[in-house]
């Protein structure tokens, strides 16, 4: 026993007559025994034969500590289904039980569909139990290589996160998500407990929480573990849960249990959807959970060379750990896997019996078989998206008309809004926000849907009720862990956050990216609607909220990812903006970044010019350079100026217009990137432009001045294997920030107009007339700004009031 | 009113007399006007003219919403001071609220001691009113610029945590951390409240959180402005906290109960310490706590334009928006902010009346002066640092002896621990982890300490108990916030976690770092101990974990951040590692990121040599080359070998090996990196090498082949600048793994010894005789590899045993 206090036994409220669990306990007894067999076997994969040192594998590994808890519970969902015939997804915290949610997907059949050479037979039990954490196998962690999963569980934190995703907009769905006691000490999974104030029983599935306290971690105790069951319980209850204690050693006494406390649980999530989706007035309901106190290891060995091992830290990883070379521990882990009677589990030819057998629930049915985790039946409706002719800003000149660049997408999801919308008030798109809808000026969405809440709603409240699909909480784990579920169970959405607080979840995009890169590879693992992470409140537009509020670090997260899975988009504008926006939701297995302000800012590109930028990734903007037109491009400009992003796209266009006023006669070019990762040689991203490509906008040899919206040193490694790469200078944000004014804020990094423009001077193949003069009109410019800033509280009015003009002096 | 039950009145159960609190009032009405004023006024500081449109700021900013709670928190806890002569450290984590938090530091005339200029008379209220939320002035939210405090909150989610840090080891110190209910939103606050579980009584300081629950966001509800009094105190009862309610809003009564609530949370607090530090017998203490219901943006206009605004979302940040063009507006603004009678507060010369001046507490007691947070009396000691000579591996010769790298690390950290040791089981040196001390090999500090807790120990727990000075906790956000709260105020520490994982807490690394980067250009902000990162358990040798656990992003964000505050280390082996370790331990000022793997790892340097390789940066290893000693080394070597990271080294030396035994001929040299941002360009970096020093290392000419730790074009940022930087090639970790073994892990990134021999035949200056049988070789070798590591589950033996031999063949 783990638990302070004597096993408590189960406290379902309702006596549910379940019958015999036998078979269950054999079927337990089965996968436990495929657990421990993949964690130490490399042959003999039933035993027929004494065991042998060197059918013992190499390095041990695979964490046996929690897997006897999944198994149970994957042995009870299943008998859960049998009688109820309910869809359930099963999300495991504890990831690193792969080999037990592994163990429950080869018995369920489902894993020998996906991988017909792992059979049902003896032959496939050999490769099941050799593939496991070995080289050129599978993974030691669950992971999208277990059909039937949706969550890895390697970075602790998200499996509640994920459940919930799962959980919107799927009535029928019930997600059973397990929560290690040790992952319940991390930020996200803590946050992510306040689930029932978002929660809407009439249109969303239900999340059944099993926290799963065997007392210890790698080395030591849990927090959990050591509290109380009324501490435990209290914290659950506060929070909007209503939770039951299951707890002891003894596996049929545990199984009676918890069999009783799950369907007890269904009983409850099935009245309290049966009250909202009839009507019946009610309350914010209280959702069952479930606090499973089971010793950590369980059935394992109880002691090795004297020390006590299950109920123990000891057992958290692998229990026995010299079985190649240690006689002594060689007999006990044979006696200890002999001890699950794999001689009655798995006949002649290594195939379940059939009592067993029996036991697996139907088709789609079983766990590892749902149609949400990419099961045979799996289906993405795709978006039925709304024209973007609809949306876009008339912009009859560029760089005259200013408008805020978010505004006409925030028209745009009204219209999928309402275009997704079902009678239930479900539908298969939601946006996801810390509180920043309206902020973001998305707030459109208001006119036709609601911020969620389960809570009460007062007088005065604003687009806020039960039924909404927009999310907004104050917490960006919550924000992209809802949305990662949401999309791994084939549905659409974006994330839409303040630049610089993106990085609180930067681990999370990490982790997801992971994910999608290796389910690419995965036989039985359909593409998935992609990550869309909307940065808007930029870094350069932060400039009332200062420093902390001012950071693109996320851009340097993504990049390095796998380029099967990135792409970085930086619209220049309001209607490039809409047409990246249908091309990420109409994307598949990917994340998104899209890096564009959410203010007031010049707009440059009508409808179909912003198609032809989107789909080049990149072009020369003629109208805005100074080259004859006439010549070859390759060889025409004496500099490039070159625009990655909103702001930056502002101050290239200023720069060149300064330029074209005073040095007429130098031949400049005008660029703008919108897909960043082009800037990649070939062969190394999808995206990457090609060569020629890649010369018709940098020449092959000019110098190139880049103002770029992330950290400028970010562009070199992307641009290293392209020809002489030493001509590129680039201009970014370089960590200086302070609450200030906007065109403060590039100058503070030296990214302003008048920088580029002495850059461009500086870099320019040809002395060009006039340069002098126009040198020393931007260090005039540059002197005059920071007085006039102090003294009149904003930004000069030539650059304040700026608009593009292509007149020569 | 916001809550949604009736006003509740404190039910503080100590009836503690508390006198008249008057005078309190009037200094709450003095600040609260000073941070209206802030937000609007650039002139006419104390209306002693009827307000005029011109003395409205052109755009306002700063959140009025939490303000009124904070400066009410403020006066409230400045008489608990002067009762009791506690000392006080205020952590606010609405920092938004920074006009607030600022007018009482003002108020206490500490911020006047630090900038004179803005002075306790009309001149100084003037520039303190203008300076707010200006360019050239101070930014608007809390931050290093305002003396007394440690935390930002500029983004959310850390104010209990650097609480918590503040209060380890420090027993004489209370810490009043407000937590508004939109940061409670996130995980890391969520999370925090375990705090209870770490915090001893004996030897801590307390930690008294106050959460503020107004209500509201930026534009919806909080959960817990919409959760029941019963959920918020029974989530934070079952947390170890026995919180008390004040509610309500009729100042004088508000006042009464906090005043009343906070006096019985500090006599319950002293009861607490009393017994634990007179050795009586306690259960796990619960901690105090309040739970504060007030309107959002109190006491200001109440209806704005017709719709409500005080008690609303409405408040969160300027109550009224168009003062300058809205001559209404103007005169509500002006009605509003004469409702404090600044008459009454301040005297014809502007200074505060000395009835409200005598409520300020003296000297050190001051909140905005306290010696934790750079006040006066700041003092860090010093750490007593173990000779490293105690703990260095003997290397004789390099590349032959087999050690854990990590573990002399352990015994040094385990000295210190007991050099650092107070009678009180206090200190000022800790360690924090994720879990994994013992698993970083750092295991012998538990021979002198132990891991923190103040649940139950029970028998079989290893190195457990309540006055350890090892912090575990499965959660990277607490063990970064502890370290850093504990650092800001003054002691030291470090955070040993691993590598991939580190991401999780990567925000809150970006955010420190723009701390200490901003506070270096304080005055009054003197340097506290460098933020001491440890990633180990890393990438490459995370191969048994797999994908999930592989992933070296944290560097990525951390290179293009403040080069006045970032070092990022690559020690290749252990005695480097501990001549690091004393670098950083003596730093002051500084995130030091230092990455290198735990396993069992070929050592090659002994102390001294380690010492001169971390003293210069990086260094030609002669030995390992084929240069010939006596030619001037700059036009020497046909191809660079360069290595930055412990594997790296080893592949690279092993490459250098292969090269030196086939291709004896050729000019091979090898260089080590261990100070990463050496590469940048000179100016870019205090650690930057000369342009001597690099073309020392790498030549001007000769191509480089790189073995990299991290993410390989993670490098060609930093050399942009350098003499032709397209001759750098450079492999590292290109996203690929999985669970396999060590060597798989550097063959499926292309980092291998056989890759880097390939690319450096490929690079080489001459073609050497012998290469083409060489490039045979280590294709036969790859191709080996993959076969054999699939059959044996286990490297080749040539490269699992591989040591360095000098031998020629």
């Amino acid at each position: 026993m783990t638990a302070l206090e004597a096993p408590t036994t189960g406290t379902a409220r309702e006596d549910v007559p379940t019958g015999d669990l036998a078979p269950d306990l054999r079927w337990w007894a089965a996968a436990n025994y495929l657990t421990a067999a993949q964690i130490y076997l490399r042959a003999n994969p039933l035993l027929r034969e004494p065991l042998r040192p060197e059918q013992i594998k190499p390095r041990l590994l695979g964490h046996w500590g929690t897997s006897p808890g999944l198994t149970m519970l994957y042995a009870l969902l299943n008998r859960l289904i049998r009688r109820t015939g309910q869809e359930v997804l099963l999300v495991t915290g504890p990831g690193h039980g792969g080999p037990a949610v592994l163990a429950g997907a080869y018995l369920d059949g489902t894993y020998s569909e996906v991988h017909p050479g792992v059979s049902q037979d003896l032959a496939g039990l050999t490769r099941l139990v050799r593939q496991f954490s070995t080289p050129g196998g599978v993974s030691s962690h669950a992971g999208p290589h277990i059909p039937g999963g949706i969550h890895e569980g390697g970075e602790l934190g998200y499996a509640l996160l994920h459940a919930a995703g799962a959980a919107f907009d799927d009535p029928d769905l019930l997600v059973a998500c397990v929560v290690g006691d040790g992952e319940a000490e991390t930020g996200p999974l803590a946050a992510s407990w306040r689930l029932p104030a978002f929660l809407d029983p009439r249109r969303d599935g239900a999340v059944l929480p099993v926290l799963h306290v065997n007392g210890y971690k790698i080395s030591g105790p849990t927090v959990l573990g050591r509290s109380s069951d009324e501490d435990v319980c209290g914290y659950l209850r506060s929070q909007g849960w209503d939770p039951v204690v299951v707890a002891g050693d003894d596996p049929p006494r545990v199984f009676a249990d918890l069999d009783a406390a799950l369907a007890d649980a269904y009983a409850r999530i099935r009245a309290i959807q049966d009250a909202a989706r009839s009507g019946r007035a009610q309350d914010t309901p209280r959702w069952p959970a479930v606090v499973l106190r089971t010793p950590k290891g369980w059935t394992g060995p109880h002691t090795v060379d004297g020390v006590p091992v299950e109920g123990t830290f000891r057992a958290h990883q692998v229990p026995l750990a010299g079985v190649r070379e240690n006689p002594e521990h060689l007999a006990q882990l044979e006696a200890w896997l002999r001890s699950y009677r794999p001689e009655d589990c798995f006949d002649a030819d290594g195939r379940l019996v059939p009592e067993l057998a029996a036991l697996t629930p139907r088709d789609d049915l079983r766990i590892s078989a749902s149609p949400r985790a990419g099961g045979p039946h799996y289906r993405v409706r795709p978006l039925p998206l709304p024209d973007l002719a609809d949306h876009a800003l008339a912009v009859p000149s560029p760089g005259v008309v200013q408008h805020e660049t978010t505004r006409p997408l925030g028209t745009y999801l009204r219209d999928l809004f309402v275009r997704t919308a079902r009678a239930d008030g479900g539908g298969d798109f939601r946006l996801f926000s810390p509180d920043e809808t309206n902020s973001n000026r998305l707030g459109a969405v208001f006119e036709v849907t609601e911020r969620v809440t389960s809570l009460p709603v007062l007088p005065g409240d604003e687009a806020l009720g039960p039924h909404g699909r927009v999310m907004e909480v104050l917490s960006e784990h919550l924000c992209e862990g809802w949305l990662e579920g949401y999309t791994l169970t084939g549905r659409h959405g974006l994330f839409a956050t303040y630049e610089a607080f993106a990085m609180v979840s930067a681990s999370m995009v990490v982790q997801h990216a992971k994910w999608l890169q290796q389910s690419v590879l995965e036989p039985g693992r359909p593409p998935v609607p992609s990550l869309n992470v909307l940065l808007t409140s930029t870094t350069w537009r932060n400039d009332h909220n200062g420093f902390s509020h001012q950071g693109p670090g996320l851009i340097d997260t993504v990049a390095p990812l796998s380029p099967d899975v990135t792409r970085i988009w930086f619209p220049p504008d309001a209607n490039t903006t809409l047409v990246v926006a249908e091309e990420c939701l109409r994307s598949r297995n990917r994340v998104n970044l899209v890096v564009v302000d959410k203010q007031r800012h010049l707009q440059f590109l009508d409808l179909e010019q912003a198609r032809t930028l989107v789909s080049a990734g990149g072009a020369v903007w003629e109208w805005a350079g100074t080259e004859e037109p006439d010549r070859a491009r390759t060889d025409s400009p004496d500099v490039v100026l070159a625009a990655i992003g909103d702001v930056p796209t502002m101050e290239v266009l200023a720069a060149a217009q300064l330029m074209r006023e005073h040095v007429p006669h130098l031949r400049v070019r005008v660029v703008d990137v919108v897909d960043l990762l082009g800037l990649l040689p070939p062969g190394e991203h999808p995206a990457a432009f090609s060569p020629e490509r890649f010369a018709d906008l940098f020449t092959d040899t000019a110098d190139v001045v880049v103002a770029f919206h992330g950290h400028p040193r970010a562009i070199h490694p992307l641009l290293h294997g392209r020809p002489d790469v030493d001509r590129f200078h680039v201009r970014g944000f370089t960590e200086h920030g302070t609450t200030t004014t906007p065109f403060d804020m590039v100058v503070l990094n030296r990214m302003s107009r008048y920088d580029l423009v002495l850059e461009a001077l500086r870099r320019s193949r040809r002395v060009p007339e006039g340069g002098d003069g126009l040198a020393r009109l931007c260090h005039e410019q540059l002197g005059r700004h920071r007085e006039h800033v102090v003294e009149a509280l904003e930004d000069l009015p030539e650059v304040r009031d700026w608009t593009w003009s292509s007149d020569r002096s």
